[in-house]
């Protein structure tokens, strides 16, 4: 089968599609001919060799496709739609997923779209309400409001709990569509100091909790937007990891909860529980249409350089998808 | 009435035994005569006029008396035995305390005793329980073992949670105090690098807990003593404070819960649910006897000075008292 894996040319990283074997299933996977699969930038890191966990030289965490092999699950058949995270992958014409973390895919919804959901709305998910611990009507400011993750965190704020949403984002596109999936107050970072329009917009209370996937670059002027006994979570460093200069008082006098996370590296356990839950909640929204998946734009599997590079410019809103499928349906 | 008040004596801060007006009660307050308070390093922070919460001029945040005037109380009357914070005034003969917060003194236990619990044991059973989510049979990592909060947290960790208690402390002295009191694994952290010795002790894996006093000075030992998603509360920094570099990764990467709190200045409806949700649970230990308040030494109030410079060497094992009452029982 065809499968993208990284090859080094000229000093680069690239992404080549090549004929690779068919993924062995294990007693408790599903065998999935994929119709599309999502870029995320654990791949983009794992295409740069600076990852640890790649346990499958084929790029790709989570796909959308056809059951053709249900081994003897009581829960899928095969022909059916599914979506989840798989362990690697990916970027396949096949692959495998623990049958305890498949997801159907909600009948409304395409296979891109399908495959547009499992990473970053259950990283939203996650953090939100695992992690982040998110009550009715709080406020949650979220940063890269139009990122994939961004984009599936405003939706389950508003509908699962109707919180107020605070977003950052760098352009009045990206802004836009953040108002369109319900963001209450929209800051862009590049015109305003967001710390000061979030205490403007709290009263000078500051945020129940902040989904950070910033980092440095953000510390302060999060500290300074968080309430006290705030929960902040760290899902990303995108704007650096380095701290030069920490003061731990800052963190004791406001009763701060900073919890550091990653979805992709978490165990099968963690994940299959986490996909249950999920679907289990939000499927129901899928259906009525509350809550919709964001596709940026789909690249064919052959152009996969492209969809990395697409990412890296931080131009999308929503995912970036890759079709596996020659455009079939 | 006689209170202790910070006094300015050749630039130096003093703590000297004045004529204090008598507290008001408010309507929702018990006026206690007080037998004895107990020494904070909150205290030491006023005193040295670096703290900015002082609401009242004499110094104290906990004390142990005699309620003389009850108020319109259902749950307290004129002669009751009680223990409690104070938001600030409690060095003085009289003070008053909310009626929300007050906790009867276990009657096996003396007034000296009953003033080395509030602040100790309501700081432990906060930061194992409430902000640590202490499970049955984790572990727990507990600095300072010998401090006030640590003598308490040993025995609440294991009596309450049977946890596997593994403490560090600065003499074989104060390591022996705490396998009294039930510790498990004890560090000379003067003799022995701690995180080597807690990774030895948890097979490599962590501790589920870290009850941190200290801060900057420990913050990498720390970060390799704590479990994957293991949970650390800092609740000091005798240590210092200011970290000079600080690498996100290493929180999101181990997916660490970081939290800071302190007591003192926390809300009185916090002080009153915290202190009556642990009166509730560990009264009967203390009647039993499994559990016991640590005293290292009472001091006459006249030697409120050289209480605190007892506490600034850091002699101290357990509680440091003042009597208030010329040595009457």
């Amino acid at each position: 089968m065809k499968g993208v894996v990284v090859k080094q040319t000229d000093n680069r990283n690239e992404l080549v599609l090549d004929d690779m074997p068919k993924p062995e299933m294990g007693h408790d996977d599903l065998l999935i001919k994929v119709h599309h699969a999502a870029v995320n930038r654990t791949d983009i890191l794992n295409r740069k060799g600076r990852s640890g966990y790649a346990v499958n030289p084929i790029l790709g965490v989570e796909v959308a496709g056809t059951v053709v092999d249900a081994n003897d699950s009581q829960s899928f058949a095969v022909g059916d739609r599914v979506m989840g995270l798989v362990n690697s992958g990916g970027y396949a014409e096949y692959a495998v997923m623990p049958v305890d973390r498949a997801m159907k895919i909600p009948e409304a919804l395409s296979f891109a779209e399908g495959a547009a959901i499992p990473e970053v709305f259950l990283t939203a998910y996650q953090t939100l309400f695992w992690i982040g611990q998110l009550q009715h009507q709080e406020t949650v400011l979220i940063h890269a409001g139009a990122s994939g993750v961004g984009t599936a965190a405003i939706q389950l704020a508003k509908q699962l709990r109707d919180a107020k949403v605070i977003v950052t984002a760098g352009s009045e596109r990206k802004l836009q569509v953040c108002r369109d999936l319900g963001a209450d107050i929209l800051i862009n970072y590049k015109e305003q100091s967001f710390d000061g329009e979030v205490r403007q917009a709290t009263d000078g209370q500051g945020v129940d909790l902040i989904l950070d996937f910033i980092g440095a670059d953000y510390w302060d002027m999060n500290l300074a937007s968080i309430k006290q006994a705030g929960r902040w979570v760290l899902i990303g460093v995108l704007g650096g990891s380095e701290l030069s200069k920490v003061n731990l008082m800052s963190i004791m006098s406001k009763y701060i909860q900073l919890t550091g996370t990653l979805l992709t590296p978490r165990s099968d356990a963690y994940k299959a529980a986490l996909s249950k839950e999920f679907a289990g909640v939000v499927t129901d929204y899928f259906k009525q249409g509350r809550i919709r998946p964001i596709i940026d734009r789909t690249f064919p599997v052959e152009e996969a350089n492209e969809a990395h590079q697409h990412m890296e410019d931080n131009q999308n809103i929503g995912k970036i998808i890759l079709d596996m499928n020659d455009g079939e349906a």
